[in-house]
């Protein structure tokens, strides 16, 4: 078969099977995810041999060792990826909830009552525990998945997915409600995002490029993320300990994930106490300053930021910095080069966090905590497949709620409309 | 300007003007919405004057009585315009609402909270009315709007877009809250569609074509209706004059709808007996009917229904009739021709509606009732934009809600990750 036919079957085989796993019970999808980690422990070996043979390739194709660290499934990979899964049986299965119920006028009882979304296409690159957990988190939610991942991951996502689908024929249900797609050619995602007659969603993991690409060329909705330009804004009435302490922790616990901070914003007030305190601090912690004019009359050893470090997403020990004279100063910042991601305000004073909170447009606002807790861990979703930056269905972590809608239920009695 | 500039110059304003409309305070937004309706009611004579110059260029143009009738401004229309509006009035107001709130183990509190959409661009054809009742629910959901009309219906929008933009800047809220493309050219659309830096959603409103072109060539994320191709299920254990009644109004009441029934299945144990009954109440209502073999052996008078009949939407009177073995056949008939709107079943057997209810993948599912009830008002959402067939975001009618999103806001007293 060409690829494009294998894709289009696999998108309508995912259609028919995403009926099975709507209909099918939190009990008979618990077994599917507890079989799924019970057999990643046991069959450990045999994934970490095929997994060696895409790091023997990526080490002859020269991919850097951050890739290559990224790509090996340790011991510790297992262990994280069958725990995650059991994590996942412990969440409240989201389909049936009833979220709204009413009689009408017209005696008709309407209701609105949770579904799964129904077949989503996962498009990601290099980790390949991605494709435990996303399978993991999307069948729960009672969802069809077709995945794509990268081809460099190819033999160790071929032997995870043989995992999902022997566990998924053992107890009872159809091994296409989770299907990799078998080939590395590139043709086959640009079938896939035209199958809008077959998939519900398509949700892009990874680069800027590849999510541009995939919302450029999908004709089925797109759930997407681009990045993470979260900003820290230190108020004239900051507690200035609690404030060193939230951005550093936003900048240097972990700078290569989305939701570290990228700027920090200064209230002029406070610019001479507060930015020798938290400049010492970075300069110990070897982070690369940028600072706007102002910023580096109190921190002489920032480099000069130019336009380019205010919309920059670094992923690095390297923060851009700015005095800004108000708080309408920092939201006018933020409202210009914000990604929607998190924006933090540190202040004791209730009236400037509520406007801040009110005006900063960014899927999470925190007040005096730090922007790494933008994480659906943290917020309490349980876990995430990735957070939306875009507002449509899902802004933030998408946990399994987001991976489901609702219908309207309407009994009646014979009522006709007038 | 070129349309390109003009454009991107209204799209880069609609985003400033959507942090003040964000921000307005519910009785602001009210004072609009008022301040509109009386407008429209006071300038109806201008109005209707400006309407009369897209109906005489209709006629040149050869456009049918049907689309002459949509596109007029009568007293009846200036009545339901402004009417729609003061309902709107009355309607809660979305933003500010708290959807969940809780305190996490590290101590932050994490809430969740309603916020607009930001900036909606709409495009549309033909009715002028559109123009105030989307204009309406975006502005009281606290969103900017970009609207896009038919190029028929220029004039009369013009006029409409003039009474919104007085009745903001009266309220001090810049005009730029609502904007109408002021010209015809289709590039504009073109142009409109790739602003994602600065629209949040598109929602088209049309035929099949537009809503396709717009969903091919948007980068923004698109809300949309293809057609309505609904089903009613008179199931075995029907109270046959329920059915009746319920099939009657569901193709009758105003075939032209997207809520209509398009095809009626019907299991073999029952077609004997309804059959003829219903079929007669067809024939005294004019309805052409479409039938499967089965049908034609108890209703003489149907004509052959062929593969095309089964996916029609007719919006007319013309309904394709089909005899199943059973629910399960039933519910296989719409898994392979439904359009995701609304499906209907007369059972008197409390299983097989649960069955029936889980299983039909629509945007509203009827149990004894009408499918006609699939609409914003009768399910009690006040007042609806259009009705989503795809189920990301929103699936069925799109009423306040379904033009917002949420965003998590968290309290701390310097948290920070662990």
């Amino acid at each position: 078969m060409s690829v494009e036919a294998t894709v289009i079957e696999m998108a309508k085989r995912a259609k028919q099977a995403a009926r099975k796993v709507a209909a099918a019970t939190t009990d008979q999808k618990n077994r599917v995810l507890s079989s799924i980690a019970d057999k990643i422990e046991a069959r450990a070996e045999a994934i970490q041999a095929e997994n060696r043979k895409d790091i023997e390739r990526a080490k002859e194709m020269g991919l850097t060792p951050a890739m290559i660290d990224r790509l090996t499934i340790s011991d510790a990979t297992i262990a994280s990826m069958a725990g995650g899964l059991r994590d996942v049986v412990a969440l409240p299965d989201p389909v049936g909830e009833v979220t709204s119920s009413e009689e009408r006028p017209s005696g008709i009882k309407v209701s609105r009552v949770r579904i799964p979304l129904g077949v989503i296409g996962m498009i990601y690159e290099s980790r390949p525990n991605v494709t435990i957990d996303a399978a993991g988190l999307c069948l729960k939610a009672g969802n069809a998945i077709i995945l794509r991942g990268g081809s460099e991951a190819f033999h160790s996502n071929m032997v995870l997915a043989a995992c999902i689908a022997d566990a998924l024929e053992e107890n009872d249900l159809p091994k296409e409600v989770v299907q990799l797609i078998p080939m590395r050619d590139r043709d086959a995602v640009n079938v896939l995002l035209k199958q809008e007659a077959y998939l519900d969603v398509m949700i892009p993991r990874g680069g800027e490029g590849l999510i541009r690409f995939v919302t450029e060329n999908s004709l089925i909705p797109v759930l997407k993320h681009y990045k993470g330009v979260c900003h820290v804004y230190v108020d004239s009435e900051a507690d200035l300990e609690k404030a060193k302490a939230i951005c550093m922790n936003s900048k240097v616990q972990r700078p290569g994930v989305c939701n570290a901070m990228e700027t920090m914003l200064v209230h002029k007030d406070v610019a001479a106490e507060y930015l020798p305190l938290v400049g010492q601090a970075f300069k110990e912690a070897g982070v690369t300053l940028k600072g706007c004019p102002e910023t580096r009359k109190h921190i002489a050893w920032a480099e000069e930021a130019v336009e380019a470090d205010w919309p920059a997403e670094y992923l690095d020990l390297t923060l851009a910095v700015k005095v800004v004279d108000s708080v309408d100063d920092a939201l006018d910042h933020i409202a210009a080069y914000n990604s929607g991601h998190t924006e933090a305000i540190v202040t004791k004073n209730e009236a400037t966090a509520r406007r801040f909170v009110q005006e900063a447009d960014s899927s999470a606002v925190m007040v005096n905590a730090s922007t790494r807790f933008n994480d659906g861990g943290e917020l309490g979703l349980g876990a995430e497949i990735g957070i939306s930056t875009s507002k449509l269905h899902a802004f933030g972590p998408m946990g399994l709620e987001e991976l489901t809608s609702r219908k309207f239920v309407v009994y009646g009695n014979g009522q006709v409309r007038q």
